[in-house]
């Protein structure tokens, strides 16, 4: 098996996630294989060593994100996904057993499936057999009239896919919410694939959760935050729960874990967590995602449709994943064929839309995002006069 | 966060798991990291490059333990616990909602906890409040009177935590299975610590499970080895089967896979197997296994009682993980302080059962067991003429 290199440095890796890591992580993490007595890889998730590691990730993740006292952070296994199934065990199996979806993409839309098999799941936005997901609708539009006997309230803040995201401060919080969140329906975020790029308003919500794959580090942990009240609370909990989705089994058991965890992927997101916060914690990942998003929307806004971007209005346009077509799937594939030999990987758009799609995490610099828009350019100037286009945007 | 070696080489890390693994493999994982275009690190599971690495693992692991074709390969999240709600979800939501489970050790009685929550789980020996867990029961004291009406059979070959563990061949198929295994009950079994060093009789055994971190690679995988009849079943499976539990699910994903895995578990876990391969393949691993725990057993039993395994009768002697006993816990301390001040790590017991546990894996050489065996020499000359032993066997 051999992938070695066949571009010259640098390549940029625009995949939607596993993700790019920056290099200085990824040298540590090389070198620490070989220089320990037993490396992270090896090493037993009981001993001291992990131990340590573990808390050292959810110290310098508590400070990125400003998470207080209220909330215990757990990396739990099996992903996201296997929160679309303990989200609903451990919320939705007392005396209120509904809870209300917001699906505005491909993941909001399986944790509503997941849901649906454990509690009764109420869909705030029905969009039929269908669904375009380039939009968020109007709040007069949300199905929220009972919102208030549900057991939580949940949303995607930003759909890998379909490249849908919440603008910041945006969500509806008092009207789903009210004036406090002591109380059910508890506000629950999958933030999968923005986690880290901006702040959370911890006096809204209750859970909040997402792979490390994407923002973080390698796949192989969940990070999920979970406001401590909720933790324990055999009023809300199935009691069929299976361990793998209990929270209250972890949060009993030493350093949070029930069962092995991936480890070398919890110490390489401790690495990049500690990188991260010294590159300049929270604030500069945000200032970073929207310069990021910023100059490749302005450059798609500048190509007089030859490049187009499906979310309408653009204020719901994703900062992290940003789908973008060519007039004709055949130019799509010039396109991503030119990209790839210029180092620029992983754009090809997910199989259920189609097209190419940038997915730009925290680890990727300014560097590849003017590299990606020089060959868009070149593409562009190439092809932009010998094609038929602008007349209307392609449909997702 | 500084784990740098204290030790000169060589270090043995004795470990139940996460397990340490070969030199050469820590090597190439350590280089890739750094010299390909996209580490597995970083890689999008749905790429042509991971996929051809998952079909490497699947097709090496398939060479060392004779699968063929009449069964699938997998690679789950959520390690062999999410595999405790899994084989009930899949095998007993149909007709038949029994399952039997001999309970040997730790681990099967957490099988067997995970079953009781989804389908009815028969115990097949029951101890008690208070169970031993140091052999494993006469047939004749095995509550299967009805066990042609169960779904499947849940056994676990091999009890990390007790050292209890099947002699080859001596399960006792025929009694549970009758003449043939097309039909239920079907034969489950947990392979966690010992799969890949024997063989595994594919004409009994449905279902066989383990996750990766003790002879294959780091924590983040759980192999599991399905007969294909057994995987699309409606008939069998329950309609509330959240998805990451939902074999048919995994079956018809690109790859295998449903959702991300831990992308560089499974490559640490392909370039290890590649490497087992080429050291001679499941073989090789079973003579090393048994060369390794006979050298440590001979030593125990000629120590006139000043270590002491609790396994009785010895054939059910684990050959992976030995659970030893010095005359008092006092001792058990001095001892655990030298052997790490020697390098020889990890060797303190479970705290379900204290003491001292050596475990070894594919990846421990007989070197290991010889350094081991000196230290306890050691101790033993020093310390055995000044305490009073060998009355009795210390309990768990």
């Amino acid at each position: 098996m051999d992938f070695h290199r066949a571009h010259s440095r640098p390549v940029y890796n625009f995949s939607a996630g596993p993700c790019m890591l920056p290099r200085s992580v990824l040298q540590q993490a090389s070198d620490d294989l070989l220089s320990w007595d037993i490396s992270a890889m090896e090493m037993s998730h009981r001993s001291r060593e992990f131990t340590d590691i573990s808390l050292q990730a959810e110290s310098d993740l508590r400070k990125l994100l400003s998470i207080d006292d209220r909330f215990e952070v757990f990396f739990f296994p099996g992903g996201a996904t296997l929160q679309f199934s303990a989200i609903p065990y451990n919320l939705a199996g007392g005396v209120r057993r509904k809870a209300y979806y917001l699906t505005t993409g491909l993941w909001s839309s399986q944790a509503i499936k997941e849901a649906g098999k454990i509690c009764d799941a109420v869909e705030v936005w029905d969009q039929g057999t269908k669904p375009q997901y380039t939009t968020i609708p109007d709040l007069s539009k949300w199905n929220i009239r009972d919102v208030k006997d549900a057991a939580y309230f949940h949303y995607c803040d930003n759909e890998t896919v379909h490249g849908v995201e919440f603008p910041q401060g945006e969500f509806p919080f008092k009207e789903i919410l009210g004036d406090a969140n002591a109380h059910a329906p508890y506000l629950v975020c999958d933030a999968s694939s923005n986690i880290l790029t901006r702040e959370i308003d911890w006096d809204r919500h209750s859970v909040v959760y997402g792979g490390t794959q994407k923002n973080v580090g390698p796949a192989g942990a969940c990070i999920t935050i979970i406001r401590r009240d909720l933790i324990d609370r055999k009023d809300l909990q199935r009691a069929d729960t299976p361990v793998l989705c209990d929270w209250r089994q972890f949060m009993n058991s030493p350093a949070k874990y029930h069962n092995t965890p991936a480890t070398w992927s919890v110490w390489v997101s401790a690495l990049n967590l500690r990188h991260m916060v010294k590159e300049g914690g929270g604030l500069h990942y945000q200032k970073l995602a929207e310069e990021r998003s910023r100059i490749l929307y302005d450059f798609i806004d500048s190509s007089n449709g030859f490049y187009t971007n499906p979310v309408t209005p653009i204020k719901y346009r994703s900062r992290m994943n940003v789908p973008f077509f060519l007039p004709t799937p055949a130019l799509d594939d010039l396109f991503l064929s030119k990209a790839a030999q210029r180092g620029l990987l992983e754009l090809r758009g997910h199989k259920v839309t189609g097209g190419c799609r940038a997915s730009m995490y925290n680890a990727m610099p300014l560097e590849g995002v003017h590299a990606l828009v020089e060959v868009m350019k070149e593409v562009k100037d190439e092809w932009g006069k010998k094609v038929s286009y602008g007349k209307e945007v392609p449909k997702l």
